[in-house]
């Protein structure tokens, strides 16, 4: 439910939902039940609920009930080079909505010059007047001073940021030292807080940069062979090595390998309090895309880390994720137009980073991890939602269907597959648009509850776009489940996981 | 709060229950709220609960109120060359209660010739006239024949078994083969149960037995180097690949070494869906006492497989627990007397096996897990209770304090260090005991309130021994915290973990 | 050098033979100098060498001279199901020469009713009158009774067997029990031998071929489905865990896929003696044909453990061999034509198992390990040559080029890279020929210098062949390096590894 | 052999010698032959050797003849806050003479403001003057300028030194950036020589250094507690990744832990080229003793990486030294006395590091891995040996038992177990001697044959030393082995590895 839906319900409907007979799907258990909604609450679970007469009601029979989705990784203004992303705050959100997701959590990037708290309230203030779903705010920390205990310490006491980004790579910009690293993990440990980290070496990439264009290899492929695997794995190593001296509890985004994400497994085996967050990139594509003879196609999809060239990355992530080693899944989301990727033309490491992802995440996990039989229903709803909002220390508000939490929920049907594309995607009101094409693949049905009345009107106040058709140029293309998987010669096993995981029927006897 | 507190309550206030002010810990989150019990039953939860007059009340400030604890894993009636265990259900569910185990999971095991139905009826039979807490029964298969297919589905269909386990030892007893296995869980798949499993390899034991007695090796020394860690990890190991050829989810009880816990840890990895089963003794103690000059000591030890000689064992343990690679702890509960014992003083091959630790379970993973900060009290919960009603299909109605669940709360206080000594054991009746001796260590005051009418009628069916007082042979010793352990030199660390894990406060940010 | 070349020598010199110039490589160092050969040994090495007039010279500047190639596990007699191979003693030994083999290893396989010294002896029998180059005999234990232990001893004390094989698959037939590869192993380690092991868990292959063949699957993609990866990296880990337990060093044949080399290399970790072979096949070309469209092409594939399916297979075992988990290189040599294949055109159980690679083995590995960069030429000696006369304890009269040792020398062209076609392969006299096509990866010019006497009559000893020229039929396909490799789009690094590893030069100072 | 041994044969015989009847042991291969030494090199090796008549026999019969020990670490002359080592180039290498080697590879260590050219020079200098047996140098990098290049180049080319070794800790003083190494990595790749790294993260070991200090901890305790092993692994999981980038070959110095030295172990599984370096302290000690209450002992065991607290990791590190995954062995040997130490006797940070073992380093070996069965005698000449013959490129002229090597070569007694104590030790001729005591576990007699003319003078040019009679404090103590391992109450297994490993006896068959 977005909120300008949630806005306009009490005007039009007052404020009361009523979805009848889904099946209520929480990380813990699913059931049956009607959901009664009021004043953005939820304010009944149950069967046969007394509701007021002439409540909205909407039918969910063979539909599941989810909490929505939040997206732990998006940058929608992040400036680059003078730039700002093609989705900002209001187009991203609609998409976030059209794909299930009712709250990101997006970066503050502060510029050269502005203070970590200025950047946040700019942020805010872009944010609030153009969101059209609940958010909130990581800070990214890009340079280290002698202040920046105290800018920490206001942002969370008195803004209530817990969770703060530094950089390992991007040399001469915002690359931490390990000193920077150790003392702003202690500051953040004491104030109770998350430290998150971009996992590179910015030492190697740059070097290998300088390497490859003296080598006079100019184009993306240069991207993702001056960023090789173990450069995103060292840095992981490292930032877990640090985080445990520092006694700080780490986030790593982005976990785009095999190499990263078996750093933060063997690092939990060691007692390590350690979070990993795969993307809709890394869990749905692989990066043979960079050897693409399109340019635009093979810059669409430059992010740093990159997309792993190893077609073996994306079952590699899901297990991981099915088996509670990574937990949370994110966008990255960070979308620039052909135009602006161009910058980069001459020189890969000119070409602003960023991929899609924030509309296609939920379906992604869905098809990779539960139409695969890795996840069950449970499982699912805990990576792409839950275990974030216990993460990020919104639970039980945010991330569970419960009497008291808010009405954000998702009606998922399960058994449908429909090809998501350019007239289903919310994303662009612009012509020339993000480098992003068809993506064609397999892709389950999903629906936003909308709240009544919150379609025309919550587009009407992106300012300045809503006269423009949502039309996409079908010619540039984003990233798609590539055609042919590795395995694909395997004939599939006719049921890898049970349908009815451990259980079934209980033996419990009771003393009475 | 004791045995002795819990049976008061329903004689004073038949079935009614206020809890006060205590701290609700569940294994997603904790709050403070009141608890109103009814009928056995949560009623409601909440702050200033309008509840029904002459309610008797506890005051739980500055206490912990917890789901009761689930131990998923005692044998209480083992049958072993003739001989009981000296701890049945009576003076077993005792210990449990006042360890804070509000619930057990026994093992039927068929004696030749008896039929898994009829032995299921047995177990029932006796564990209905004794029991003092609620149970739940897991069949062990002792031997294959052709119509153990109808035998198991009568078993889940009508009977609600959902966890049954095979041998992968004891040679020429129960021990089952790799064809049979994959045929046992085939079936189990198709039941929608799970398969548990344990794991030894029973060849290799036997040819170690045979060469140890040859050698004149005779003592509790040679069980443990008849069972190396080895063939414990081999098992697991071979188990995890039959399971995942059956597409049959698998449960491994009583890990007690490194090698089979990162047997489980990787086979998740891979994508097996695996569970596994620490317990009381391996997460406690070490195997050194095989090589105690006290033979009554070294074969209160012996079970299968033993507890490990390497000290650093029981570290590992818990933090594969804590990083959620083993995710449910028993007790493996299994005690005979030095007499019974010594039916093997000359061949430790016929040592009874089995270990206590119903009544320490609980308290042993609070002081290994949280004290040393490993874990949250959240994460406690989940691997002492909640992780195991969920696998075994009884949540939520166990394993969480919520409105609807069965109340069984156990009232813990984290604060209090309390030395368990044999003043405070339920456990045995009789004056030549079990070979157990005094725990020392540092444990917590436990509460368990009262199911309806468990109380009194329940304990006076314990057969001729609830008349003498609970006195126990200071003499003979279980396992203890060994005094000493490897990493007492290292100076302790002011903060492992901090004491607000990632969070803080949340800046959500909403638009209205 | 072809055959052909080394059959010349012999008729001219007699027995006397000079190798001019060439660079002499041996495991442990490379260097420049002439090899004088006489009767068979290598009677000198040195610069300017003093040897008598009218010798024999061979110019090798530019060439290497290496010990000749030791292929470790060759099944020329191999019966099955009432067949014999195509490629037997004589046409196989051919073919190993011409591609830089001087001595093999074969597998004596006792028929039903046979005891392993009558076997041995009729595998003595057919050797000695047909084999072109030197040879020793595995012996494999079929089945297991009383009176091995006199068997085996027998074989080692009175014919020099030093190597036993038991099969842990091929169940109601070979397969050995736990028990009995326990008691297998001690008699072996008693004696001094080796124990080897044809790895794979019987029990499960059968239940999952009954599976597939009632899923109606009956192509030679049913043999690779029903002995998955898992399957076999089980065997291993139980057969290092069983070798471990009796004190014996152990040998896994066939190391086929990346779980069971892993299961070595961490066995070695933990103190065990373990050796691994990876073959031709499995260094060379990967399981996707197994769904080839073509049967026979798919039959040809048929071995057990099958090639893995997974492509990044043959990178990681060249990557374990060259860093020394795996140690030697076999062919496991045993071809079947596709009318013998075909007995199990409707059953894949059915279909004769064995692929080629005795004459393609050396060049394979030094294409996929000297030619990557994965090795120096002197680690390619060790692991195509010394390292097998080193365990099966032949070294240094064989596997090392020195004063005394064996003149089986092959001249080796590091820098041509010449296409083997059918008009250089020497295995088949035949028109209706093993199921095995063009190869038409890059390979080395190998020459193969004589041992005297041992040309032209062991030739004519071949029955019945001799005379029809080597005609093969190209429509029928053996293995080849796949087209495309997985990391095709991977630009290839200037150089992975320097050309001079770690010396240089070297400042040592001396006293005197 | 002891050196005083040593020195009357030159006087004798000039320099012929004649070696009776030894088993020659290689790292290859063992056989019995005499040996011919002449002139400094070995002449001839055979049986029944025609010699000169008047020639010096030694018979040894019974024992081995080894090729002469190689320490690869030494720093026999490093500066610490203006103090020099008390075991110089003369005494240092009469210790390594006095364990059975006769080469060492001492660090130059250039101080401030010298160029690497002008202080290999200084070594070169002290050195020859001094040292009584060979030596080679290698160069520490201690800073980096831009003329770094051209120093290196004119080092390789003109001196000859073919390894340098930079710095990752020890901030502020000789630490190399991540940048840095990439380059420096990059010449020594182009120059063909070999990268040694010291690894540990020196910004995190400055931070906690910090820390600690703040806490009050100045003890030696404080000098493990800010050197924990995850530094250590995390820098070797960082110089892998470099130098794999940089494809460099890479050698680490002083592998003291687990995590380091399963860093790199798992490396080498992905192709890269890496070799380890345990010392004579990971191997034969722990850290245990940075806790003693004596805090001269506490003192003596300084060295980074630290001796590991951990009791387990030298049974780990010798497993992987006879798999392969570490390769060779060195001292570190860098030994003050504890007036010297005690200048951090306020401040750990400031005490001199370095730790003995040059004597202890074989005899420590032998008693690890042969005596334990690990290793057989020629895996320990590998590793003592050969190998460092081999990567330093000085084989074979040292590094084997062969006709032209150097006659550098150990009379070893395999049987003999005796007491190092005081009186058997080479080491100090100084009263108040190195803080280094009673070493009394069990130790193999070694015999070191002479070099001809090495002897008396160069024992003679030991400057004020010689007079005094070798005399140690006892109540000073080094490292010795632990009085009672973790396993000391496992049952010794009769026998943990064959003695005969794989073989026997051979079946080869000739065709001639």
């Amino acid at each position: 439910m977005s909120f300008q839906g949630k806005k306009s319900i009490p005007r039009i409907t007052s404020d009361r939902l009523l979805i009848r007979g889904g099946r209520i799907v929480n990380d813990d258990q699913s059931f049956y039940a009607d959901v009664h909604v009021e004043d953005g609450l939820i304010k009944q679970i149950g069967e046969n609920l007394i509701v007021p007469g002439g409540i909205k009601t909407i039918d969910a029979h063979g539909l599941m009930v989810l909490p929505g989705g939040v997206d732990v990784h998006t940058r929608l203004q992040m400036p680059v080079l003078g730039m700002t992303p093609a989705d900002d705050f209001c187009q991203g959100t609609k998409a976030a909505l059209a794909g299930g997701t009712t709250m990101i959590l997006d970066h503050v990037f502060p510029d050269t010059g502005v203070s970590l708290l200025a950047a946040y309230e700019q942020w805010r203030e872009r944010a609030d007047s153009a969101a059209c779903c609940d958010y909130s705010l990581h800070v990214d920390i890009t340079r280290w001073h002698e202040s920046i205990k105290e800018e920490l310490e206001a942002l969370v006491k008195e803004k209530g940021v817990n969770s703060f980004l530094v950089f390992m790579a991007y040399k001469d910009r915002c690359q931490c030292s390990d000193s920077q690293m150790y003392e702003i993990f202690s500051i953040i440990r004491d104030l109770g807080a998350l430290a998150q980290v971009h996992a590179e070496n910015g030492d190697i990439v740059e070097e290998e940069q300088k390497r490859l264009l003296e080598l006079g290899i100019t184009g993306p492929e240069g991207h993702v062979l001056s960023h090789p695997e173990e450069v995103e794995a060292e840095a992981v190593y490292r930032a877990v090595t640090i985080a445990k001296q520092a006694n700080c509890p780490l986030y790593v985004t982005k976990v785009m390998s095999k190499g990263a994400a078996d750093a933060i497994a063997q690092a939990k085996r060691r007692g390590v309090v350690v979070f990993g967050e795969p993307i809709t990139a890394s869990l749905g594509t692989d990066g043979s895309h960079y050897w693409s003879k399109n340019w635009a196609k093979a810059a669409a999809f430059v992010t740093s880390p990159p997309v792993n060239p190893d077609p073996t990355t994306a079952d590699h992530l899901t297990c991981l994720l099915s088996s509670g080693d990574l937990q949370v899944t994110g966008s990255a989301h960070c979308t620039f137009t052909t135009a602006q990727k161009a910058v980069g033309k001459d020189n890969f490491a000119l070409i602003p980073e960023g991929t899609n992802g924030i509309e296609e995440r939920m379906s992604m996990v869905w098809e990779k991890c539960v139409a695969s039989g890795k996840m069950d229903e449970n499982e699912f709803v805990a990576v792409t939602s839950t275990n974030a909002a216990k993460i990020f220390n919104f639970y039980p508000r945010k991330g569970r269907v419960a009497v008291g939490s808010d009405a954000d929920l998702v009606i998922w049907n399960p058994k449908a597959t429909k090809i998501i594309s350019a007239k289903t995607h919310n994303l662009l009101a612009e012509i020339h648009g993000v480098p992003r094409g068809l993506y064609d693949g397999p892709v389950h049905e999903v629906m936003v509850p909308a709240k009544p009345g919150s379609g025309a009107p919550a587009r009407a106040s992106c300012p300045g776009k809503i006269s423009v058709p949502p039309v996409r140029n079908l010619h540039q293309s984003g990233f798609s489940l590539s055609g042919s998987q590795a395995d694909d010669h395997i004939a599939r096993r006719t049921a890898q996981k049970i349908m009815a995981p451990p259980g079934g029927r209980s033996n419990i006897t009771s003393l009475s």
